[in-house]
């Protein structure tokens, strides 16, 4: 890049490519939850393994602890972190109706999104709230790029097991 | 970033990042990989879906890909391509033993990497060989940096699946 020009134009390439990434794992799982009914996502993602409910909260409770992490406010529904994050499946916790969880999943999501777009690539390498300033000097990568690039895999991963639920794969 | 100096910490720390995300997938896959039985990779991820063998085939298959698509020379395993990719699994090809499939993601893996690291910022936000030169004017988002977080993902995905088959998950 020879000019501040084409290194505004190459940051907010950057920018744009992560935020994109994020947005295309959310959308693939919303057009996966449109198809799924949602008496399937009751069951099993395989024999003894997570259910898909389990999966839909563990997902919204996962990206409902990247707004405090990030430093953009706090958790909209912290009562999720007990059931979907601190618990296993199954460890005997009433869930909240699968329409619910839905909510909270598209509520969380949209309000990251805003603040994503906010960000420039600088704000982007300033560190998240779990790392102190002090550490921060020596561990440069505990930024908030690096959260989003973490939690971008995080939903591929859960992806491809909500992907099993569907009927007629392939 | 108000220096030369800091412009290039900056991008070093953003390619490092992308590649330390991609070779965190690839580490978690071969950590998994260790503790699976190789008679285990040979079942269902879930019943009536992808075998674990088929996945790693499909895998190393996709990596392979990699190759030319970012420049760095011809693939190392092109046969992969019709039993892993162009095909899905149970379709009747032979596949090579889990063994032999190891080492082909293994070897893809290394020579990506050793070429990842020659890579310098300006040199990841180039077009990737599946776009034009006149394309990519307008379609600046087609370059190598989204192949790699797209690889990345897709590693995370299968990732997700392959450990439906570790014994006694959780």
């Amino acid at each position: 890049m020879t000019s501040t020009d084409q290194t505004v134009s190459g940051q907010d390439l950057l920018v744009s490519t992560f935020i994109k990434a994020w947005t295309l794992q959310v959308n693939r799982i919303n057009d996966l939850l449109e198809i799924i009914p949602e008496e399937a996502l009751l069951k099993e993602i395989a024999p003894g393994k997570n259910t898909g409910i389990y999966i839909l909260g563990h997902l919204a409770a996962v990206n409902d602890a990247i707004l405090p992490l990030l430093g953009f406010g706090k958790k909209l529904y912290p009562q999720l972190e007990q059931v979907f994050i601190t618990s296993p499946d199954k460890s005997g916790f009433e869930m909240p109706p699968v329409s619910e969880l839905k909510k909270y999943w598209n509520d969380v999501n949209a309000l990251l999104l805003q603040n994503f777009n906010q960000l420039d690539l600088d704000a982007w390498l300033t560190r998240h709230e779990a790392v102190s300033a002090e550490a921060f000097v020596n561990e440069p990568h505990r930024n908030k790029l690096n959260v989003l690039i973490s939690r971008t895999t995080h939903l591929s991963y859960h992806l491809g097991q909500l992907v099993l639920l569907r009927e007629k794969k392939k």
